[in-house]
């Protein structure tokens, strides 16, 4: 067994850190209860475990084969995923309309990180898709609606999202991607799109590419891009599949990891120009891509929990077989299995609290999208879009960051077995990598965070934020539980420092923008080891008054403590570069070298 | 051109962080000059840019092929091997007796960076032959020095190390491989070796093992643990090479990086047992091989260094080149490099600040080893040596652990080329990933910083290192000089949590030793911070007092703010978390999964 469900923990992070008993209670799931979403979640973690673990390690061995504009899937996966399909795991949250099960973001949320915890390549292709569902659901005409979402939502047929181009990464203004008119209300498709995920492939009959493109009498920049659907096939009147549309797969990345998911070069127009069909309206397609986006940099929130999940379970495992050397007090003769070597020890526990705090505040955030679509009032509903937008950028910086570090700790306490690709540690590092990157590298979501969402009423919405956080310090403070040693008096400080950053942030945007920006990356990561801190001691707080089993309440427990004694630590000193160390940064002059 | 030795940062370094006018002023250095040493780091610059960068990528791709017991090394290796070998380069250090040049460890230093920056699987051959050499140097007989000595010191032969074994890594004493009294002298070695970099290569007609070896009575546990000299091909008494030994590489490792390195699994004794020689005295081989792990770990502690420095070489390049967006301030209409955004600005800084602090502290090390080797006095020579036992594990663990995150942070500024394993900052964060690992895991390095250091002379050797720091805290809060900020402040924090920190764990260390070990990582983290912090800010100091152009004092007061700023700021946290986060590790139960 590579890997284990952490269900349990899905669950207690869900009632005890992003408020599913009150949500179940106010009825804004209707009828689902705590008991389906446990049963759905177990359900999803067999699949995860059985089916999807075993070709993580073929995915990465094998790649994506290319030759002559076919992409051949490794060995084992197309079976794995039209199981995984026809099992409806693929619609959970879609609309019933399209065949979805409309299931809310945070059980889907678990399920994005068992599938791609189990397999980051193989779970990445549901992700683009689902965006695509999402993007069409939210702007396409009913027309499309109705031929293109029900084989999309059973799975049928997978989506790509096509923004990159060579010189248009980060800064999509720049593109060039051309669409003309055709005069029957198609549209004809002429460019290329590199880093397109899954763009091409053996799993599913169709692919349906979602392509931003300019209009010849665009404006210039980002209010002159559209969104268009542009088909693998054609697809007939009767659904059936039709011709091949003007569109290939030029050639694939050679890439770092998740090497089971092909990253293709998409060339549209070869022979004058694929079809395409223009999704919302002309000129608004960044809008529409907007749409999906938030959502799917919670996903690419949950594939960096998903790895550190995998990465921690992996190394716990090995930690607890492997022998070396004697731990101090470590009685008897024999040596010591290495999990008892107090620095090791802090290797897992940093491995397994930074996990669980990204998975609280993905959940948070989960929590928040379900009640920006379903709360029962336009303020509700405005209340979690707000506080949605606020936690997007965070959780995804954070989960990502750690991602990569949990990875990079998986190496370290496997030593040298870390560094043989047999071991499996190796290919978690790779893997991760990718996630602090696309979807918005998490420079940008920094940024974002710091230049559009602090400010947002008036910074209203952070001071309420810090509010709470404050009111759990006080609970912990005020709990008189044994074992949660210096954890409020660490959560005070480190709430402190993201009250004082925040304010200095706020003053800097309007004074000196560059120094704002300077201090985005680690006010970010302030903001998580805030969340991340409180939401364990939330945690622990509220198994400790709960059902849980005593284990599950000492672990809850400890890792809250050892959370905000030994990683929210570093808050107050990010604090004080987010303040004080500004000027330092663009005020450097970087030379090549010396 | 993909790499350019840093020369002037190299001599600015060792004039003004590791004090090297005062060693040249006090004659430790005989003859050697200032213009002698610039002389040499630049011809070695030139060697590593031109003839051994090339071979870097190459390395990569190709690997080392195994066929039937013989590895091939990539295509161009064996020429560029045999042309370093033949200028010098392979015996800098060794003693004039055999060939060598007896130039200084911090010369030697540099040049070690030099190779391994160019190409890190590449230079880690000679690594290991030049710890071969000294252990043989200083341990074995006349006989043995005469007969091998000479042509590894030319670099004609290399060597290796055989210490682990399967079940013995970081816990040599229990390894099983044996050695049985031939009656001749000589003694028959049977067992198996993983892990031994360069076991099997095509580069060297002959391979020189060096073989820790248990005999039929030793005692159990290190105390039982002999050291052996196992030639692939026996010598004849004319030098000339003769039968094959009884040793083969059985297998090579498919690993992360450093794919140009072969990582052997050696087998001893198939036809009864491989010829060895005995080093040293038998039962005390694990002392001799001690001799000279020390500046094995210096030497890692450079590969760190040197890793960062490509990694952050390559970004720089690529921030330039590449643009997207506007950056704050921006003027005109065009968009930005991205070198212009802060964010991109400070993951720049932060490669730049943090490979110049390690190399500041290598440095230092190195000339602690000069001093323990060519001091006037006997009691120039301990202080030397006691200097760099407490600077060793802090060196090898601070440089190799931002060696992984500065080629990480290479990778984040190329975004989504970074993940691509053309672009080439991928292989450097793959290669990087082990020297955190051997030569010691940095978990054991922070292990014997604690436990064996920081209690010489009853604490008084860290007390001078601190009161020494301090020294230059003061210096830069008076010098009033412009531009260096809160780097007082920041700086001074940083040793007050040093100090703090060190008090901590002396007393932890007798009442329990458990908490003090689970403070160890974060405590070496929190000393290279400081080291680094003020090396960097006596570089500053010492630069605008000197000769240097004004853009390098400017980049070295630039740096050393940033540094103090940016990232000594993180050292308070670290302090909390020793000396009040240690229970909740030592504490914590961790389980398999919930």
């Amino acid at each position: 067994m590579t890997y284990r469900a952490p269900v349990a923990d899905m669950i207690a992070t869900m009632k005890h850190a992003a408020g599913l008993e009150q949500a179940l209670a106010s009825g804004l799931y209707g009828d689902l209860g705590l008991d389906d979403i446990t049963a759905i979640l177990e359900e999803a973690g067999k699949f995860a475990a059985d089916r999807i673990a075993p070709l993580n390690k073929v995915g990465d061995r094998h790649g994506t084969p290319f030759r002559d504009g076919v992409v051949t899937m490794p060995p084992g996966w197309k079976e794995v995923y039209s199981d995984w399909a026809a099992a409806g795991w693929n619609g959970l949250t879609a609309s019933d309309a399209f065949g979805g099960q409309g299931l809310p973001c945070i059980v889907n949320s678990a399920c994005i990180e068992m599938w791609n915890a189990a397999s980051g390549a193989f779970g990445l292709g549901p992700l683009l898709t689902q965006g695509a569902i999402e993007a069409i659901t939210a702007h396409a005409s009913e027309e499309l609606k109705a031929k293109y979402l029900p084989k999309m939502v059973s799975g049928e047929w997978t989506g790509t999202m096509n923004l990159t181009e060579p010189s248009a990464g980060s800064d999509l203004s720049v593109l060039r991607t051309r669409a003309e008119r055709a005069g029957d209300g198609t549209y004809r498709i002429t460019g290329s799109k590199i880093f397109i995920t899954y763009g091409e492939h053996d799993l599913t009959e169709n692919i349906i590419h979602l392509v931003l493109a300019r209009l010849p009498d665009a404006p210039p920049g980002t209010k002159g891009i559209s969104l268009f659907l542009v088909p693998k096939f054609l697809v007939n009147a009767d659904g059936s599949i039709g011709e091949r549309n003007d569109v290939r797969c030029h050639s694939i990345e050679h890439k770092l990891g998740v090497h089971g998911s092909p990253t293709c070069t998409m060339v549209y127009g070869d022979k004058g120009g694929a079809t395409g069909w223009l999704v919302g309206e002309e000129n608004r397609g960044l809008m529409a891509m907007f749409t999906m986006m938030n959502n799917a940099r919670l996903a690419v929130a949950l594939q960096g929990v998903s790895i550190a999940e995998r990465a921690t379970q992996q190394a716990v495992a090995y930690a607890m077989e492997r022998r070396q050397g004697k731990a101090p007090g470590a009685k008897g003769e024999g040596i010591s299995a290495i999990i008892e070597h107090p620095d090791v020890k802090r290797m897992l526990a940093t491995m397994r609290a930074s996990t669980r705090a990204a998975r609280a505040i993905c959940y948070m955030l989960a929590s928040e999208i379900d009640r920006a679509h379903l709360g029962a009032s336009e303020a509700e509903r405005k209340a979690g879009n707000a506080r949605a937008s606020l936690l997007t950028p965070i959780a995804k910086a954070y989960a990502t960051d750690i991602g990569n570090e949990v990875a990079s700790l998986g190496v370290q306490v496997h030593g040298g077995m870390g560094f043989v690709e047999e071991t499996g540690a190796a290919q978690h590092m790779r893997d991760a990598r990718i996630y602090a990157i696309y979807e918005g590298t998490n420079g940008i979501q920094a940024i974002d965070l710091v230049t559009r969402k602090i400010g947002i009423d008036g910074g209203a919405l952070v001071a309420a934020e810090i509010a709470r956080m404050r009111g759990i310090v006080a609970a912990v403070a005020g709990s008189n539980a044994e074992g949660f040693g210096q954890t409020a008096t660490r959560l005070g400080e480190a709430v402190d420092a993201l009250e004082g950053s925040t304010r200095h942030l706020i003053a800097a945007l309007a004074s000196d923008p560059a120094d704002a920006q300077a201090g985005a990356t680690p006010y970010a990561r302030l903001f998580g080891l805030a969340l991340g801190g409180t939401s364990l001691a939330e945690k622990a707080l509220k198994a400790r008054d709960g059902d849980t089993a005593e284990t599950v309440r000492a672990e809850a427990l400890g890792l809250a403590r050892f959370f905000a004694e030994n990683l929210a630590t570093a808050a107050p000193g990010l604090g004080a570069s987010i303040v004080s160390g500004g000027q330092s940064v663009t005020h450097l002059d970087i030379p090549l070298a010396s």
